[in-house]
This record gives structure tokens, C-alpha cells and sequence, in this order.
């Protein structure tokens, strides 16, 4: 799907996206230091579409996921972390290994809209589907990447159907966003969360769960 | 429980521990660049204690997690990303905001083990507990932080006896690891698995959902 060209890598020293901070403290008496990251909370929407039965994810390329693939296969590209030159990569993997199913979601980064808001905005940008605030239900929140971000996500549960469909979804293009909206048909869902080939976040796999848990038995027999 | 004191923040400008990288690509033809961390892999692991019917989890002060607390109420120790100097923190939380319950885990960093086998010894560094390799069952992987790191993960099951239990676990506190572990009795886990006020990451959440899915049906009856 996606042509991945030209790829080469360098040191960051200055990012707009990463910002390191070293926390200083002193724990039960011991001196310590420990390097983090400032980030933004994050919210993530399972959708279950109603009149397909199938849920709404999104895939997109990810640098970072193909970065680790290509460490796999390429270890000397990262082999002298001092250099301060462009290494390029002569010799590229496929992109579809950097290619990731994902729930639809966004930073919680408007301090006027609630969480709820801003969920309701990534569904319709990502995925192109009008849902009131009121039809989103919250499964819970939890901490992630605690050793170096350790933001809060919360994961909403948002029933959809045709009807509240106005657009294409697909992100900001103009942004640089590339998104593309997968639908993944209830009945092979369980299936597709534990098949390791679609490389994927723990989030798709644990909603899904928590569906067939507490969804599905609700659902009007076919 | 954690004394925390002294806390002081400042820019990091270089890190052992946060090492960034620049992927400069074409994607489509458009030109772009992501920022993005090295990582290693990781592994982690869901232990269910079977004398005693419980989970066994670990907790500690995550740094990462405590300062997005500490952002949360005051916003003002960022608000100069340029400045070079030390912010002290005259008016710190509580160290709880920043102890999080954690699967045991591990990261993937020694080439000449199996995933398997960084696992077992993560549970006897962590939790003290003595696993044999074959005890153990895979769940599944998946990438975690996506964004930044994109590193893969994988969960494994492992059950264990009072009688594998061969130490305290606790880390390496040389290494200013400070471990604590905890017990999570089987009746009270998805009470605790949904209670926000405990923080937790989602590992923890979706591994006790999996076992009661998996696992639960097939237990002895008390």
C-alpha cells in the first residue's frame, strides 16, 4: 500500500516532538536521576459499527514500528550512536512491516474540550463518522509507556451507524496524516486481535476482548 | 510507603537512556521526517499464584508517571522549555500519584536467551518466584508506544506454587531498582483491573481479563 523511499537516519538533538527532562530526586534516602519524556494524555475510541457489524480501526505507517523491524535486520545502522552524520538505508524492508492497526485516537491537547469532546473529534477526522458525545461510553484509563512517558489514556466505547457516516475520514492529509479506515467483521475479530502476521496495539487487542465480554451478549441475535 | 524528596527537574540534553533518532523518508512521494527512540523489546508476564488463588503484580515509583501528575497541577515547572537551569519543586505531590501496578517485565536485551527464558528470570528477579521454562504460555505481542518507540512486546501466562517460591523478588535494589510485589486475590481482581484510582498500565487490565476468559472456566472448582 504505502512506497517508502529514500530512508535514511539521524541523531536528533532537538526535537519539537521529543522532549527529554531528567527528574532529580532523593528516594527513601537515595539519591536518583531518571530521564522522561513530556507527552499528552491520550484518548482511544473502540467503534463498533451497527448496521455492518464490524468494528472501525485505522492503519497507518509508522516510523518508529519499521525502525525497530529494520534494527532487526540491519543492526549496523545504529552501530556507532556518536556519529553525527545522515546514514542512509540502502537496503529498505517492505513498508507493510512498519503498517499498524490501531483504534482510532488523538492527544489530549485543547484544554477547553473535554475528554469526551476530543474523542468525538478524532472519530469523525480519522473516521469519518458524526457521533454525539452522549453515545460514547468509557471503558477506564490506565498509564502508558511508564518508564518513559507514563501519560493517561482513556478508552472510550462508541456504537456507530451508516447513517452517521459524512466523510472519508483519513486524518489531515495536509498534515502529513495518511490514515486509512479498516472495518474488521465481528465475527473474525477474536481471530485477527491474536494473529501476530498485522502488527498491532495492545489497545485493539484488549477492546476487542473487552467487547466479547461485555458487549456482544447483548447484541439482537442475527 | 516511597519517601520522595529533593525533586528538581531539568532539560536533558543527552541521555544512555532516551536516545533519539531522526527517520528522514518519502512516503507517496511526499517528503518526510519522524522522530522517533530506540528501544529494545520487552517482554512481560501475567503470574498466577495457584496455592493461594491470587495474581502476583509488581509496583514501584515511576518517575514518568509521577511528573505528568505533577504537570497536571503545576503546569508552570514547563512552562520555559528553553531555560537551562534546575527547576526545584517547592510543593510536591504525594509519592503514591506515582506508583503504578505493573505486570512483572522485563526488557529483551540479552541476545543469547529466548524470550522464554528473559521472562523466567525477570519473575525470579522480581517476584522470587522459580519457573521452570515450559511453564510458561504465550498470550500474544503486540507494539506498544507506537508513536515513539514501536518496540514489540510479548505476554506470557506463567502459573506458580508457594513451593517455587524461592526468594523476595524486589529487583536489584543496587541497581536503585525498588520493587515491591503485590498480591491481587483472584475475586477482587477485576474490581481492582477497573478501579482508576490505582494506576495501573493496560497490560495489567487486559491479562486479567484474559484470564478470565481463558483461564477461569477451566480452574477447579473451590
Amino acid at each position: 500500500m504505502e512506497a517508502i523511499e529514500e530512508l535514511a537516519i539521524q541523531p536528533c538533538t532537538s526535537s519539537l516532538y521529543l522532549r527529554p527532562f531528567r527528574l532529580c530526586y532523593r528516594q527513601n534516602g537515595t539519591k536518583k536521576f531518571w530521564d522522561f519524556m513530556r507527552t499528552h494524555d491520550s484518548v482511544s475510541i473502540l467503534i463498533f459499527n451497527t448496521s455492518r457489524q464490524c468494528f472501525v480501526v485505522v492503519k497507518q505507517f509508522r516510523p518508529a514500528v519499521y525502525m525497530c523491524e529494520l534494527e532487526r535486520h540491519h543492526p549496523e545502522l545504529f552501530e556507532n550512536p556518536d556519529k553525527e552524520g545522515l546514514s542512509r538505508v540502502e537496503d529498505p524492508l517492505p513498508a507493510a512491516v512498519g503498517v499498524t492497526y490501531e483504534l482510532c485516537a488523538g492527544i489530549v491537547d485543547k484544554p477547553d474540550l473535554s475528554l469526551e469532546e476530543i474523542a468525538c473529534e478524532e472519530i469523525l477526522e480519522e473516521c469519518g463518522y458524526r457521533v454525539p458525545v452522549t453515545n460514547l461510553r468509557k471503558i477506564t484509563s490506565y498509564r502508558s509507556g511508564v518508564g518513559v512517558t507514563g501519560s493517561r489514556q482513556t478508552l472510550f466505547y462508541a456504537e456507530v451507524t451508516d447513517q452517521m457516516k459524512t466523510g472519508e475520514g483519513g486524518g489531515h492529509p495536509e498534515e502529513g496524516e495518511l490514515i486509512e479506515v479498516v472495518e474488521i467483521p465481528l465475527e473474525d475479530s477474536m481471530k485477527f486481535a491474536y494473529d501476530e502476521t498485522f502488527p498491532k496495539t495492545m489497545g485493539v487487542i484488549f477492546s476487542f476482548m473487552w467487547f466479547q465480554t461485555n458487549i456482544a451478549p447483548k447484541l439482537p441475535k442475527k
